[in-house]
């Protein structure tokens, strides 16, 4: 069963003023940022659906990763399947209008009981849809179905996948619309290069192609245009970021380039925290700039802490999901998370997700091993997923600008900003082919 | 507060059996229905918003009334607002996507509160959406804001609409979007004659133009398609229906070939219920084909019971709302109405609500004091809303075929049909101006 957070995570009374300034400018614009954002999808269709982390450190409120080949909706609180039923038909009509059913593709050499359980409810919420869908499995070989009862007593079959001439095919099922829930770090497989039925989202967004450094310079132009319409410093949604070019870690290319760029991010940093009066302690992620899992993050206070790493965070630093070898990297402002749940005090980060342009919901990662200032998606990390009570989209101006629809409503809007930095990402796929 | 139907109400056992297999036909083919909706809303876009009268004998469930200016959004579960505003979004995007805001124009002598709480929720879900929203009024004098508060809580301010050139403004507000919740009984006031602001619903699907009949051809199309997909008789969605022209209760013209229509069509019906094997007495309901409000109904059971009518109620056939003198009449089919609350032996009549293509729920108008032949739409008729507990999107293929979510998705599809209907009667008079 899904645990359901029904209070919201306490926010360190010391910074609550900033978030209680940005949630009631949020509802003040209610109107004019949905306007805003409908016609923003005009231009830049949204993706198919998209997952986003974010930080909340009362003054400040930003993504810190944008996923669009999202785990996690065995997570989401089963009170909005309906909305997300209707979220899905709406994507497909935008999509794959004619589509009668969909092959789902997901993560390889999946023995995670965690990710299955969200392939599963994935492919059940495509039926619900009124889709056929089967999962195909990059790895089994042909005639070996996996058939697995998951602990929550979800069925799960994963088909091999066949390719008949330029179509792919599971089960005797040959859908026109592929979705994939596979990020392709490790490159296209030739299994689907040049395939005629249609692929979503675009092969392109794979993290073999896509940098995180694209996307938060989207985010940034649009965090920028955003925050002038309402009125408030962008700063406060927007983390700084900055890269340097090509790394080897093992070798110790690029190191002086990056302490440079760490030193100097962190100026930045602390000259806006003087701005705000924020009495804490820059910092910055040193993380790949293509992949996830959160393999490969290091934090920093100073440059000296990215020079001189010994043998084995070197080693770390160059480790990525399905070898990919880390060459660059994003230097990403630290935001805080400072949202704890009350009855234990362990830090909670918000994951807000998506499907089309539809905030659907989300849950609180629930961190009990880990501070204020570190990473909460780590392998192995343990954290207890607890589902949003209230939707993200019905906001209450007559309750106060913290309350829970009106902070959920908040999470929604910032989480749809980093949706614009993928729908001008798919804008760029879609134009040239590739990420640019 | 809105009253949770938390049971579903019971269906007289004699007649459960053929809706269970009907359930469970939906249930089977829910994926083709599916995927032909998403066709036909492809060839045939649905209309802005609907609501949909069901009426369920057990052996039969079919519409009997289908409005395009739906009232009653007051009574939906308020669990489901997230999904109305995403709905509402999603309709918004179909009819005008560059929409910023909306002035509603609601009834004419709005002084029905129950009727007015609808409008405010209405309005309410705009604003949700992310809409601006003014409530004009087709009555008040210039300068004369109409301010209530509902008893509810919620308020409404009735602003009196102006006219500038060809554009409406309320409020000093001047949207692009001109929505009605007027059914146009009167015809088209002059005020909304050649607006060049996008209205609506398109005003040719008033009732000044509009016919049942009309609505009840397509929907009888429709469920013959519809029907052989999934291999059930027509009949048991498809009230039999007759019309015979203009009829005069007041001169007593047309009432002979009236006579003979009820007892050709009482024929038909008897002729389905031994094919059936219901031991039901036939009845159909006389009404006008034009205009709602439950005006000039009548229930027969023989051709005598429309002869010789004494002047009370032929003077009754002919009040109509907003005074339209009935001309036309349909001669539908009775579907008598076996759900019955469980608690207090009510007769229960389902009534669905979809925006755009979606079902977003519905509740149980439960009448006190009438029959199970009854029109249960009424002028003065008293009923009690009970709100749909669950959505009616969500099958579920785990559970019995008549569970709640079951049963509600069988009301979805029923009602969907007859959406598609009157999406027909929107192709008509936007490829012809006017109803044919």
């Amino acid at each position: 069963m899904t645990e359901i957070a029904t209070q919201l995570p306490e926010i360190d009374t010391h910074y609550r003023g900033p978030l209680l300034a940005m949630e009631a400018s949020f509802l003040a614009h209610q109107k004019e940022i949905e306007a805003w954002f409908r016609q923003s999808w005009i231009k830049t269709p949204p993706p198919f659906y998209a997952s986003v982390d974010l930080r909340n450190a009362g003054y400040k409120l930003a993504p810190v990763d944008t996923n669009l080949f999202p785990a996690g909706f065995n997570n989401l609180n089963p009170a909005f399947t309906p909305m997300c039923v209707q979220a899905l038909q709406a994507a497909f009509e935008h999509v794959c209008p004619m589509a009668r059913g969909a092959l789902l593709i997901p993560e390889r050499h999946t023995r995670n009981l965690f990710y299955l359980e969200s392939v599963a409810a994935l492919a059940e919420l495509f039926e619900l849809a009124g889709f056929d869908v089967r999962v195909g499995s990059l790895d089994a070989a042909p005639g070996e179905i996996d058939r697995r009862i998951l602990p929550s007593g979800r069925e799960l079959s994963l088909h091999p996948i066949e390719r008949h001439g330029d179509r792919l095919m599971a089960d005797g099922f040959s859908p026109c619309a592929i979705v994939l829930n596979n990020d392709l770090s490790g490159g296209i497989p030739p299994i689907l290069d040049n395939i005629e039925q249609t692929i979503i989202p675009p092969m392109a967004l794979g993290w073999w192609n896509r940098r995180k450094s694209v996307h938060f310079s989207h985010y940034q132009d649009i965090t920028h245009e955003f925050a002038e319409r309402i009125g408030i410093d962008s700063w406060l949604l927007n983390p700084l970021f900055a890269d340097c070019g090509e790394i080897d870690f093992l070798k110790r290319e690029g190191e002086d380039c990056l302490a440079e760029q760490v030193e100097r991010l962190l100026t930045q940093i602390a000259e806006k925290y003087t701005e705000h009066g924020i009495d804490q302690e820059p910092f910055v992620v040193v993380k790949a700039d293509s992949g996830t899992y959160g393999m490969g993050v290091m934090t920093a206070r100073s440059a000296a802490d990215v020079i001189g790493l010994n043998r084995k965070q070197r080693t770390r630093m160059t480790a990525s999901k399905e070898g990919l070898s880390i060459s660059r990297v994003i230097i990403q402002e630290g935001v805080h998370s400072f949202e704890t749940m009350s009855r234990d005090h362990h830090v909670a980060e918000p994951v807000i997700y998506m499907i089309d342009r539809y905030v659907i919901g989300g849950f609180y990662r629930v961190h009990t091993e880990r501070d204020v200032d570190e990473n909460l998606n780590a392998p192995g990390a343990h954290f207890v997923p607890m589902s949003f009570a209230e939707s993200c989209v019905t906001p209450n101006a007559t309750m106060g600008p913290d309350a829970c629809p009106n902070r959920l409503y908040a999470y929604g809007v910032v989480a749809r900003l980093a949706l614009l930095a993928a729908a001008r990402e798919v804008a760029d796929v879609t134009a040239t082919g590739r990420i640019a």
